[in-house]
């Protein structure tokens, strides 16, 4: 089975990213279609990205580095599970793609995104031009999440039916790639 | 005289941001338009965005926010000094910025952008969607700065005329911003 990597975007206190990842991680254990890992970026901890050659060059000197670049490489798909702030993607996220390179190539992504004005939509289309420059393919099919319906007064998710059914929709979509994607990425 | 804050973006070892931002800082100090200050996000240690409630309340828990919200308040225009990474803008200045709120309303921005590939003219674009959010004013006059054509094979800057050009002009449009906005700004 292909593997997916489920990486949690946001890192706050009080973040919603990582309840939304475990409704995710549960919905894509049931559907089937991956062997799923979940990448949460609270516990990586990565620094600022602060790797003194270019990512391209895979010239590491960092062992956070070899073990984050271990954990892409060895994934077939992604989800990003990413908040909204200012209108676009979180800077956890931003720099965690940043620290490698050809690890993230040739390999569809999902997202799941989350916000209280636009349900994180803004961030996703920002995301989108970052991904594809590292010529990884950005699925159509989303899970978007407008926080002020399915989070209850504690702060506790409440998934809804629509949430489920996009979730799976998604998930297919990134199997097709993942099959369609395995011939490009194999060895010479 | 307005203060101006010129924020080094770029944490990275071996950045050019810094060399860039120290040019452009003895420029502006000859044009004479502001006050200036350098604050070099790489001196500044912000961790990653970890306060509990959200930025609009200023309800701050930590020191270091509470020192970056004194920089940022008491400032009156900004140039932010930034690289392009993978098509967008780089996670520590997102970072920086998505840590205040009000701080930066009703406030001009200009960049000094910098790359190998579009003199950092995407991650321009990108920033500019998330500054305006803040309410701030991207000023459309901009020093774009080619890496290839203006650094040495030392890594060492090699200022241009064009460049200069570029900066006196930004200036001046942040100058007129800065006081157009003074009015705006003031308590009610």
């Amino acid at each position: 089975m292909p593997r997916l990597t489920v990486i949690v975007a946001s890192t706050r206190p009080g973040r919603s990213g990582r309840q939304i990842a475990d409704w995710f991680t549960a919905t894509a254990a049931r559907q089937g279609d991956f062997e799923i890992t979940l990448a949460d970026l609270a516990e990586i901890k990565l620094p600022f990205l602060d790797e003194p050659h270019h990512p391209s060059e895979g010239r590491y000197v960092h062992d956070h580095t070899r073990r984050w670049s271990a954990v892409v490489d060895a994934s077939d798909a992604f989800v990003f599970v990413m908040p909204e702030y200012n209108a676009g993607f979180n800077a956890p996220l931003k720099n965690a793609i940043d620290f490698l390179y050809h690890e993230w190539r040739y390999k569809p992504v999902g997202f799941v995104s989350y916000g209280t004005t636009a349900s994180g939509h803004r961030a996703v289309q920002m995301i989108k031009q970052v991904v594809m420059i590292l010529r990884m393919t950005p699925v159509a099919d989303a899970v978007s999440i407008p926080l002020k319906q399915y989070v209850d007064q504690d702060g506790k998710l409440v998934p809804a039916a629509a949430m489920e059914e996009a979730a799976v929709k998604m998930l297919g979509e990134l199997r097709r790639f993942a099959d369609a994607f395995a011939g490009l990425r194999a060895p010479a």
